[in-house]
């Protein structure tokens, strides 16, 4: 049981856990903060927070849990604000989409990784953004990894595995580093290759004919391209590398499949198709099978 | 009226097609044509044909409408089996990706293009194939785009757009190689990045963790490289020119887009991000429009 709940920034993941927390009876109070009071008073309004305050260090004023759910590029100004405020009791983590650059900005605004840190990542959201678009329901069935550190408290791990198996996410632990390559492939790339194309046909001479002519796939297979500039701009910036290297990779392929379609190498082609719809089916199916 | 319509390749596309016309009472008799007799069978039980053929030449007998729906690899093979057995007052249009090829081949097999072709192509589609897969309603509200040339009888081309009009489609009209240019940024461009994406992802070491962290966004991200890689081979030979120019240019962008990552551009990446979900959303309302 969480006594008193801080959710830094109240948008779709922080919303929603808070949501979710609320809907299985495990959290007592829950202080939400963020830059829009417009949002804040939409929050309080929905029944997501039962206050809130404009700083995070009033925020986290008598937390015993707190997860900040704010853009990457500003997480470093939330541990600075709050690094004097929080209760000694208090576990903190985060949402961030990047685990290398929360620990950096640890490191670099608190002088080390403190032992209340747990580094988190939950594998879950839709396009949508804003404590409108959260719902209780986001999290449940869904990974969400948490990548402690050496100097990470265990008994810190322990409460946030907790909070969120008690909202129904499966979780599990991975390294830093690993778990920025792997969300670079599985995530990072897909949005950006969403965003670079729908960006590359609006550039287009006549785009407005080349989007009418786009079929029903096209819709889902964009859809990610309408998530949020601002979080994915810092997304970019915070796992620059192993993003960068997988963007240059995917570059290359792309390169080789132009010269296979030049020189007609029908078996070349279908070898490419089936390995890569054997490959998604196995994903769909493991997807429809409980999680392990 | 159609008094007696041929569907060449009853699956997904012929099946709907002769589901559509069904079930709006514009067709008197359809014969099916395929190379599986199991699945002209599973057609005949389903009542979307009344009867079928195993010879092209056969089952256009007697026609008014052929349809001819294969993969583009076999449209030059059905040319050749049904041009001495095609009706005086016969019209062929068929359901190609690609315009290109499927004039040149009736160069080729035909020695010219003969009056009573009219290449089409309906922007309709799912992941699924086979006739289990097809649908009354697919073509409902979809633009069907035709391509007559030079050579085409104005009259055909106006019965292959009374037809589809009957079942609820958009017509319009462009050139062969206008339409190659716009699928190949608007389908077959999509296609090869969600194919080449699951395959890199499928080459990778530790992929079927890899997979296990993939969110529901890359499900519908992919969903288009479950289509059939027997269909994909042929559409990217048949359109290599386009298409092949079209990854070209892909690689580049995303080249360039990893060293913007690189350079931890904000600004431009927050730009290119912007304009992507703003043509999205002008996309999306598009769709939600009725069609002009």
């Amino acid at each position: 049981m969480i006594e008193r709940l801080a959710v830094i920034g109240v948008g779709l993941i922080g919303g929603s856990l808070a949501r979710a927390l609320r809907s299985v009876d495990a959290v007592g109070e829950i202080v939400g903060c963020g830059r829009s009071i417009e949002n804040l008073e939409l929050a309080l309004e929905l029944g997501v927070i039962d206050d809130y305050a404009a700083d995070p260090g009033d925020a986290v004023a008598g937390a015993d849990m707190v997860f900040i759910a704010v853009p990457l590029g500003a997480i470093a100004g939330v541990f600075a604000r709050i690094r004097s405020r929080l209760p000694a009791r208090a576990v903190v983590t985060d949402g961030g989409s990047v685990k290398g650059s929360v620990v950096a900005d640890a490191q670099r605004v608190l002088g080390a990784v403190p032992g209340w840190l747990v580094p988190g990542h939950p594998i879950a959201g839709t396009e949508l953004s804003g404590v409108g678009a959260s719902f209780p329901e986001l999290y449940q069935n869904r990974r969400v990894i948490l990548t402690p550190v050496a100097e990470t408290d265990p008994e810190a791990v322990a409460r946030v595995r907790a909070m969120w198996e008690r909202v129904g996410s499966e979780v599990t632990e991975m390294s830093v580093e690993h778990h920025d390559e792997v969300l670079a492939a599985t995530s990072h790339l897909p949005h950006m290759l969403a965003f670079g194309l729908v960006d590359a046909l609006a550039r287009m001479r006549g785009n407005d004919e080349i989007f009418r002519y786009a079929a029903g796939g096209f819709r889902d297979f964009t859809r990610i391209a309408s998530s949020s500039p601002e979080m994915w701009r810092d997304i970019c910036i915070a796992n620059a590398d192993a993003l960068s290297r997988m963007l240059d990779r995917f570059g290359d392929e792309m390169t080789e499949l132009a010269k296979t379609i030049r020189a007609a190498d029908a078996e070349a082609l279908l070898a490419i198709f089936e390995r890569a719809r054997a490959a998604r089916e196995r994903y769909v199916n493991g997807l429809e099978k409980p999680l392990e």
